[in-house]
Order: C-alpha cells, then structure tokens, then sequence
C-alpha cells in the first residue's frame, strides 16, 4: 500500500501525519450497487479510489436523480467527508457502479490533518474547486445544450467507461444519470434509432454511429 | 480601516502575513454596472466588499446570463481570484449591481499566504464550500423547482434588497437572473398578474401579494 501514489501532497505531511493516515485507514471492497454515502447521513470519512467506479448524484425529495461526477482509480472523493467543511450545505449521494476497492480515511484524523497542514488544506482546496467545476459544467450542459447533444455525449462516455458499444442500461437509468424523466429518453433514443445512430435491443442500448455521435454531441 | 472585520482568521495570521495585506490592498468605489471580472480574463485578486452589492454570473457563448450568487458587505469575492486554485476549470462573471465599495487584495499577495498559512488555506476552504453549496441550491432549483416559484423566490429576493415592493426591472433582466428567455418571464408575469399576485406597470413590477408569493415559492 502506497498512500503516495493516492495523495500527491504526501511527502509534505510530517511523520506523524503519515503515522496517522496509515494507522486509521482501513481497506474495503464495496460491491457493485452498494450506497456508500446517504444523502443526509453523517460523513463516511475521505475516500481513496483503488480500483472500480464510484457516482456521486443528487436525490430530490421525490426520488429523482442526477448524476454529479464519477470516480475512478487513484481519485478521492471528498464529499463522502463533507462534515469536513462547514459551510458545506449540501448531500451527495455515493454509490459504487462497479466493485470498487478503496481505502478509508476516517474524516476525524483528515480534520485534523488539515487544519494543521497548509499543504493538506491546499490540496483539500484543489480537490473542491476540481468537483465544482464538473459542477459547474453539468450546469452550463442542463441550461445551455439540448437534451440531444446530452444524451448522444452522455452514450459516448458510457461506451468509453464500458469499453463496448453495447449498453446494457435502461432508460430510466440513463434518466436518472441526466435528471430526466424516463419518458424523455425513449423518446429521443427511437429518434437516435430512426437516425440511424443506435439500435434498441432488450434492454441495450447499441451504438451504431460513433462518427454521428460525436458528431452530435460537438454541434 | 479594520481587515479584521472582514477576514474572521485574522488574528490568526503573522504579522507579516497581516502588513502583506494592508500594504498591497488598495480600496475601490466602482459605479453601479461596472465589470470587475470579466469572463476569460486575467484574475484581479480577492474582494472584500465595504459596500454596496455584487452580481456574479455564467454567461454562455451566446450572451445568456443565470446569476450564480451575489455578495453583500463584509462578504468575499474568492472567484475574482480563480488563478489561486489551478483546479478551477470555469469563468465567472462579476458585475456591481449597486455602486460598490471594496478593498482588492491581489491574487500574488493571496496566494503566498494560503500557501503557507493552513487558516488561511482552510478560509478559502470555507469560503469556496459555501459558494459551491449556492450553486448546488441553483442546480436543485433548475432541475426540480418550476419555473412559476423561481420567479417568485426571485421577486420576492429583489423586494427585500431594494427594500420596495416596486421593481424597476424589465423582463429581459429577470430572464438573465434565472437563465430563461424573455418570452417566458413575460409570459408568467402576466400570469401572475391575472391571479393579483403582481401589478406590471411602465418598466416597474409591483408586488401586490407578498403573501401568495411566499405561498407559491413555498409550495
């Protein structure tokens, strides 16, 4: 296990600080669909990604989603540790896509890490403003793009991350990833299929026009 | 002029730290309409505003607006100074919306600082959590709340700052706030002046029934 690869600032703690991370750290294999982070619970604790895929999204009050940011292998996840920050006033959701395997950092040994540490609190610092800018590109895509251009970049990443042109993926899901209503997406995935851009399958979405795809999605 | 009254971990600065800042702020009065930041443009520093009030807003290629929050006295501008944080990938734009006075501390002076001071770098911490949760409240908002108790959240917002219930705002200004086209303001407006909920007079709107809107923002 080598927390330097994980956490840059690394050799900026002191021995303790390390001593203290490597101490309480705990490592956890969490399968596919399990809900890390509860939207209104308390804070898990700052995670590091060793392998697998983590979403964070936003639940309403009626149950409808959209997805924030995801998480792959060697990114941490800061908002699973949100009571670290105050002004915070918000919940994310966190839920493992695939099996992920990572470790815990309890959010009482990060807390006083980084109040001490101006490296720490730097590095906490640029872990928020990279979330925020996803954040605040997920508000440009939602009041700006079309729901086409969405959707067609939203299948393109999917494809990317599965590595398959094959989608095994429901329209609700796929809803709920973009904060739309199930209904939505089928209508515009039968426009994508008259397009001739996807074929409709039992439940797979596949992908028969990347070119027009990517097309789309740059218009 | 007393910067402990607008930066809470003053006292916890060095005293180098603190002649750093009262020797490079310099102090502003800027009309009412005055672009501080622009978006794209180089970063002009952090602002603490003395008075007045501060519109900071996205604007899309096209020359859409949707206002992100605005800022009062005592409050601090940190994405006037996005340079400090090499992890932010977004432009706003920063705008008086009243004359405003204000000290500018410049980014260089800043970012030494929060390098070093772990206070200081967990400020700015603060600072950018509670703008990202504005944010995350907007996105929530656009994605899940009508647009009839947007508007009247925002009517009723702009009633309490002009301490009027007359509102000299046109249609086209309301749009750019929330991020829609003028036709739909013009649209509900008329609406809600058909239920006697507002009374559009010569460029004004007049709020009638303060309390249907609370209801209506409310429900």
């Amino acid at each position: 296990m080598e927390f330097s690869d994980y956490i840059p600032i690394w050799g900026k703690l002191t021995p303790q600080q390390q001593a203290a991370i490597v101490q309480s750290a705990s490592a956890r294999t969490v399968p596919k669909g399990t809900v890390i982070q509860r939207s209104g619970e308390e804070c898990v604790g700052m995670l590091l990604v060793r392998s697998g895929q983590l979403r964070s999204y936003l639940l309403s009050d009626d149950g409808r989603e959209i997805t924030l940011y995801r998480l792959f292998e060697r990114d941490v996840c800061l908002f699973s540790a949100s009571c670290l920050l105050q002004s915070i006033q918000f919940d994310v959701t966190i839920e493992a896509e695939k099996e992920t395997e990572l470790w815990l950092i309890p959010a009482a040994v990060a807390g006083e890490i980084i109040k001490e540490s101006a490296p720490a609190a730097n590095y906490i610092n640029e872990l928020m403003a990279s979330h925020f800018s996803e954040v605040m590109w997920l508000v440009e895509q939602i009041l700006w793009k079309s729901f086409d251009k969405r959707l067609a970049a939203f299948l393109l990443e999917e494809s990317a991350l599965e590595g398959s042109t094959t989608l095994a993926i429901t329209h609700e899901t796929i809803g709920k990833h973009l904060g739309t209503a199930r209904e939505v997406v089928t209508r515009m995935l039968r426009y994508f299929q008259n397009e001739g851009l996807v074929e409709l399958n039992r439940g797979h979405v596949i992908l028969t026009d990347e070119r027009r795809l990517r097309a789309l999605q740059n218009a």
